[in-house]
């Protein structure tokens, strides 16, 4: 029998990368009672919006009105996103977030053009001039990403010996300006991945990095999140980033296809059930999930909320006997 | 890394467990368009009806009529279901359907009394009789199946051993009456399962039954199907009963939740991605999904219907180098 770990942390993305894809609009005061709703589940990290140009991404024109009328809970990490010093100086702004410094590095030079509009050789040259400003700031540099870590739509399959030396890279880009790595994300950004593709690169990576955690954000549209997150499990990996209800693509509603971050409340299913810790209230979790749905407005695709815990049933069968 | 099959058989039950729970009302001929469709895909299995009390379930009182229309494709077996020798009989007169005669018993008393009206002691009864018409009629007995091995709505949790000892009484039945069993199906018909469940009720009843091949029978309400499925294929389970479409359910109609079995398209996308050969055209599957959500009215469950599978990614980029 597989060897999983005893507890996982698990990093809650549902309002960034769902309020950000919805067509809305929704209003800044559900935005911050659905945040503020997950914050009460037992969930310890959440990243509640993107600092991005609101031009390109209009659904986060609100951010920091959204974080400045969050009511913050103790134990709960509270973090946002950027792309440039721009953004890093607007979450800072905010006086309310935690800041971690990130690197990252994609495996489809075609998707960094489509998505950056840069060579991945000036890719990592801009990250030289953010992370003197982390330096500066003394930011804790938390996560390397590698971004389409199981394969892209413009640049097709990946092996794990290009995951490695992108891993690599990062490692050496931070070791130059004397900072630390903590963890790899391997993002499988476009779901490309299967369980066997996550044991293989997962275990590649631990085998070159021991002194990594590893932290799987995987994207369901295929359908294959949850068995990623398994095989994740089954290696040993216990971070997971994950959204509520799915929330960050809707395949029934026209977006191509692109499903959202494996969904938080079935992944924290499927570990209670295995005897994996979460520190989450799941019929919790599920309320926030239904809660997400009368935000956006439109069935999500989680299934737990919709099948129930079993926990739920025990009980019933409890009182019934 | 696991040690998957090279293959796996797929019976695909997405007619029969699909047009008996849909509102309808669904025409004749266009059941008959979806399983002539899917059985040009590679499918070699094809449960097409059941032949149960049209007053019941009214979707299925043209069971024969359906039969009569199809277009038999050489190399595939049509079978049908029954739960009496009633609906045997009806079965054997349509002339065309393969007849495999099955045993059953189910982890759940108080299950089985509300589905067939049975104490575990009558349904054990109520198969002897059976059995006696398979052997007179020289009908081979192809399944044990076990219902509600995971765990059900009405009687809780099940552990292996429960699951083992049903097998054996199953097994020591068919020998009563000169029977072999060729193999078990695991059913999780009410989703209790988790990939851990998977492997610890498989590797139990491998150990005890070595010469019983494992069918897994796998439903999707909460999410974990495809995981269970990976969990039953890293076992060596090489048998998997399946929906195309994950028609079956519709979590998105109001039937309380309850999702049909774990979709075709996706088991066998994954099965592909990780080297293991189905026999079935994945883009020719992917039609047939789409014809299902057609043909039914509504959205169904499926992921690759909507994601697009890997392959077709990977000949475009072929045609763009």
């Amino acid at each position: 029998m597989p060897n999983l770990p005893s507890s996982v942390d698990i990093f809650e993305e549902g309002p960034r990368e769902g309020f950000q894809i919805e067509k809305g609009p929704i209003s800044t005061a559900r935005k911050i009672e659905f945040i503020d709703a997950v914050a009460r589940t037992g969930l310890k990290h959440i990243i509640t919006v993107s600092f991005v140009n609101p031009k390109l991404v209009p659904g986060m024109a609100d951010a920091e009105a959204v974080v400045a009328g969050l009511t913050m809970q103790p134990g709960v990490t509270y973090t946002g996103l950027w792309l440039n010093e721009q953004g890093l100086h607007r979450a800072i702004a905010t006086g309310r977030l935690a800041i971690f410094g990130s690197l990252s590095a994609s495996t489809s030079p075609r998707f960094l053009k489509r998505n950056q509009n840069r060579t991945p050789e000036e890719h990592l040259a801009a990250q030289d001039s953010i992370l003197e400003v982390y330096k500066a700031k003394n930011i804790p540099i938390d996560r390397a990403i590698i971004a389409a870590a199981f394969g892209s739509n413009f640049d097709g399959d990946v092996t794990e010996g290009e995951v490695v030396a992108l891993v690599q890279q990062l490692v050496d880009q931070a070791n130059r300006h004397d900072l630390r790595l903590k963890s790899v994300v391997l993002a499988d950004t476009m779901a490309w991945g299967t369980p066997l593709a996550v044991k293989r690169t997962v275990g590649a990576v631990q085998d070159r990095f021991p002194e990594l955690d590893i932290v799987l954000h995987l994207h369901d549209t295929r359908g294959m999140g949850i068995a990623n997150a398994f095989a994740g499990l089954e290696m040993g990996v216990s971070q997971f980033d994950s959204s509520v209800a799915g929330l960050g693509g809707c395949p029934f509603a026209g977006h191509a296809g692109a499903a959202g971050n494996v969904c938080t409340e079935d992944l924290v299913f499927m570990c209670h059930e295995m005897g994996v810790e979460t520190g989450v209230d799941l019929e919790q979790l599920i309320d926030c999930a239904r809660l997400a749905e009368d935000v956006v407005g439109h069935p999500l695709p989680g299934s737990v909320m919709r099948g129930g815990s079993l926990n739920k049933l025990r009980e019933s069968l409890t009182h019934a006997a």
